[in-house]
């Protein structure tokens, strides 16, 4: 097949070693000053406000499969680049929709293998690297003659007691987690985690886009559903909003401390009350335009503000990525096989109607994040370091990666400064990366701290503080979390 | 109150020292490099070609207040960050229009002090660590603990003789320096300044923006005030054009060189002349749509070009800001509270009209601006290096700042060169501030060329000319400056 | 004259000599990297996949006249930063249509050497100075005093058999090189070459936007000779398709592995067949608009795709010039003086019509460039991350520059990885300047790799591989070349 990627034996068996300077600035100075910022905040404990692990895993505590099913099967990141190179999902052992994939795990684990040098220079390469040498402890490289070994260590160890979801997260010295969950969900694995002890760790977050969305095919049975879930009469536009009201108040109860947005724009609307009760009886009739269901999204967005203001929950907005670009693919495999594209968006304009009406209001919070990086600089740095409301949320993404952190500490800082941005999130729903993640991010903050203490543009001590700001009291403070006894002042409270 | 951010005693009273390598590489060659290439600048004079200092303060010669007065409640840049983090602007003894504050200034102050810590990574921190050390003398940092030495040092040399408006040029070592004025303005001040000897030393600006902008609600009643300043009839096309270049006239009988124009997009536009009056008609009487106020302004822009081939007034363009994002601060308190905000741009088909009728004539320089930095690369360097007419100013704003002007020179100069740019403007109301920023911008040249020095992509003799260059020889050029016999021939000449 | 830019004796005669470190880091240890890496490269063949040179030079293999005629007056770069500091095209020998220079070719080398400087910083003033120094000996830096040794010392070489462009071409070490021509090129140059027994080095590209672009105003009469050309009726949409890929065949046979297209924007459309033969004749008729011409290129853009997939030419898309942006310079010179400025465009939603055709089709390379880097980390890393057919050509005109490609390399590798990309292209038609741009993207290369190794991102094991992946292998994989015996093993083979 022509476009088809492959190598017999790129490399012979080589050392996988985690160098402990990796990441820092390579000049002396520069690079002794981040391995002193980063050596206190190494193993503070892992906060984790965002992502998109299943709770399913921590409710039963079941063993994972096998490296395959853990690692790639599952990895847009991974899927993407393969796919990219010619590979087809299934010799991963993908199956297509409807069907189960007969392609042996062990197979499938070295088509990765022999194409795992594609990865070099991307932040999967980091993170799985990490994986392999710090959660299994191999010690050298992937490549296609050590394909078996990897598959036979991980699967193995998989099997341990030790592997098991919630063991892995006291391992990780996850303190806190938070899933996503849509708006319709019962989270009965939520109920299961806070039954077993886990509630305190393990929360749910609102993402109420299914319910929002009006042209969604399953949009008008998702406001049935939501209304037998709540008792609302969703037919009318006083319920739907009750009915999202009780959700809201159904995943607070749940441990949420936030809410989540995945809007294709950051556009907002602020309709007046009977316009938006209109419209909302086009939506749910099924008779609203594209245009009009957008104005819809835009105005919910409000309404959730609003909530927030009521009900505390913190709201983050995730705009501008086209979903499922590739029909083909789309059609064949369902989403969140990497086809995902990001688009430029606005944000000056888009977010007008929401800041006018609650930009100003204490205790309103909106943690903002974006895939179009034109926007740190130019929109989302003046947009933060003004309206008191926001808080600019970490590299989002494919922006989630060394490059990445670099490009919005740098574009972000001078005008938002470090205390209008809101920690990190990893974002992930690959479980055993997210020590990967976290300690990258950690890195990369000490190196850039470390460049500004060795320009004279911070003192040594600043930068410490900023450390355990940038890597636990910002991400609690944002998310309002824990705000009792066991937490440490944060910087700028 | 939630959102609010409080801090105790954060640092100790530490030391407060510019380290005279700061923002030079860390690498020791090209640091040593980049400090050869400073020295020789640093005690060059200020030449400041664009700004917003208040005339008032050079013709009066009065003594400021306090420092409250002074380096808090005028600076858009610190009241947009502590707005950000939840500080009411009341606590700074901002008072709402039409009302006076009755807070102390020393409490004002003492709410900025202890929220200081929030402008570390920013240039304000960098701008006032220099007032405060270089200007002021102080010798320990700024927080809680110091806040009150702080007031006291500050405000009792402001009562000195050595700290009145003229003296603090003297001091500065300012040559020139333009201050900016609405086309309605008497120059009253100036009148004063030119009086007093000083007229050399300080001009005016001509920014018609009030008369050319039709959508402002006061335009009708300023083309009446603009009629009775020139004795003009400003309710017709011809008399309106007369008038403006009567206040052009009258702008450069007082000093000033140049025009600067504060529009929300760079577009314009090259009517018929009958279109024209035509439109200007609908403007006058208030009938135009906002879209046809646009093209007039677009308009209006390519009629000022061709004023400024009559006169030689060098024209400056500052577009894409959205001015008063946030309309409730806006109600409350009024413009420049720091509540701008940067929009996206296009200048390849916005300029096009203006440049197809003046683009090519000798004579004509128009210096541009601009807030989205992803044209800096892609739009502003490939015109500059193209067209006779452009210049292309320095990093404005949000982007004044190190990692602003690193990112300018690296965006810019592959396509543009060093001698289609116009030097530094410090662009600033912030009077005390302005050794702070032209040694900053000297500072980052020195950095940037030094890197090229030493990766052999320039020659130190060629970096050292460059130097001279950037610091007096091409913003003298560009603005039509001290053409006579005190100018050291120009690299660019 | 006002603007004009000129100095009398800038430079003493200093050295001129290429620092063999020039593009490394500076820090010693990343520097010394970098040179290892790059060694191994430094020697190996050029590959020169996309270009512009003329055929007629290895057709008649005939000397070029003098230095101003080879190195100033066709170089756009050259021609562009001169004009825009005033000075006329005229006086550097460039004559306007239809009209013969009389300006002497030594004196037009004595504008360009006096305002060598203006290139400090700029790509032209490293290609020219590799030029100078490695292509004709030269010792002495360019500027008025060294003008006429320089002009001596190139027409005098230019005399000799050792210059011929044949001979040029085998001091190169040029393995490859493919010109471009037009649909309607009759390729007489090329069959001289191929008669020579050039045929397997040189060979051409069919890039058909006279074909395809019904905006032009020859469209009508570039349909008739293109019938008369291949026999078929392209009066008819049927007959005009069998026209195109009869074009192709002939060019494919005349050596071209690829088809190259520069449209104003990336946009495609795919029509059903009957709309499309109804928007043909409308096209053809010339009572097209605006727009159906853009959906008409855009079409023909997936018809072009869909042929690649028949006939197997790689195809190329260069989009987002402005062409021609001063009408005043074109009338008076016509294209190519430095007049052609970028704009913003998407990728996103453009290529989406023939992606959804053919994005998924094993065989079909599509290899996109872009004058836009905002669209880099945004859109291309994440299309060409994911679309098996998509590969991300070099940084194009004017980021071919070392800021250009690092940032092209540090914002594109973290999401599509270095085997998404197809290697270097120099684009040019400044023949001279091939080995130097080649050498500065192995540099750059070199450098980019360097840094990873240092940070500790990747083993110098693997840098090393990537070097030759980078230099030689891809761009052979990309544009399909020499799949024979001669070829080393790709990495991503």
């Amino acid at each position: 097949m022509t476009g088809r990627t492959r190598t017999e034996s790129r490399m012979t068996s080589t050392q996988l070693k985690l160098n402990p300077d990796r990441f820092f600035p390579t000049e002396p100075k520069a690079r002794a000053l981040a391995r002193e910022l980063y050596q206190p905040v190494r193993d503070l404990p892992i906060i984790s406000p965002h992502g998109h692990t299943d709770p399913e895993w921590f409710a039963t505590n079941e063993r994972f499969s096998n490296a395959t099913d853990l690692l790639v099967k599952p990895d847009h990141y991974v899927l993407r680049m393969l796919y990219s190179q010619g590979i087809q999902l299934e010799e991963l052992g993908v199956a297509p929709r409807g069907e189960v994939s007969n392609v042996d795990s062990r197979d499938a684990w070295r088509v990765f293998a022999e194409n795992y040098y594609l990865f070099r220079g991307t932040p999967s390469r980091i993170w799985l690297d990490h994986v392999f040498g710090e959660v299994f402890g191999i010690e050298v490289a992937l490549n296609a003659e050590t394909s078996n070994h990897y598959y036979d260590t991980i699967t193995a160890a998989l099997r341990t007691e030790a592997y098991r979801p919630r063991a892995i997260l006291d391992r990780f010295n996850v303190e806190f987690l938070a899933t996503t969950e849509g708006a319709l969900d019962e989270l009965k694995h939520h109920e299961v985690i806070k039954a077993a002890g886990w509630g305190h760790r393990i929360v749910t977050t609102f993402r109420p886009d299914d319910a929002l969305d009006a042209e969604r095919p399953d949009f008008a049975q998702n406001l049935d559903t939501l209304g037998e879930l709540t008792g609302e009469n969703t037919g009318t536009w006083a319920g739907y909003l009750a009915a999202l009201r009780a959700r809201r108040a159904f995943f607070k109860s749940m441990g949420a401390t936030a809410t989540d947005h995945g809007h294709p724009t950051p556009s907002t609307a602020d309709l007046p009350q009977s316009d938006a009760e209109a419209l909302f009886d086009k939506c749910r009739t099924g008779k609203a335009s594209q245009s009009e269901c957008a104005t819809f999204r835009g105005h919910m967005l409000t309404e959730m503000a609003q909530m927030s203001l009521e009900d505390g929950l913190v709201m983050q907005l995730h705009p501008g990525s086209v979903r499922n670009h590739n029909p083909m693919l789309f059609d064949r495999f369902g989403p969140d096989k990497g086809a995902d594209i990001p688009r430029s968006v606005d944000y000056v304009g888009a977010l007008k109607p929401l800041l006018d009406a609650v930009g100003n209001e204490p205790g309103f919070t909106l943690i903002l994040f974006t895939l179009d990086e034109s926007t740190y600089a130019r929109e989302l740095a003046p947009l933060a370091g003004h309206y008191p409301c926001l808080k600019l949320g970490p590299p989002w993404w494919f922006h989630d990666s060394p490059e990445g952190m670099i490009r919005f500490r740098r574009q972000v800082t001078e005008t938002a400064g470090f205390y209008n941005t809101a920690g990190f999130n990893d974002d992930t729903r690959a479980l055993l990366s997210i020590p990967a993640r976290h300690d990258l991010a950690r890195r990369m903050d000490a190196r850039f701290l470390a460049e500004l203490v060795a320009e004279h543009r911070l003192s040594e001590t600043e930068a410490h503080e900023l450390m355990q700001d940038l890597t636990v009291n910002l991400v609690r403070k944002a998310y309002k979390l824990d705000s009792g006894s066991k937490r440490r002042a944060v910087a700028a409270e």
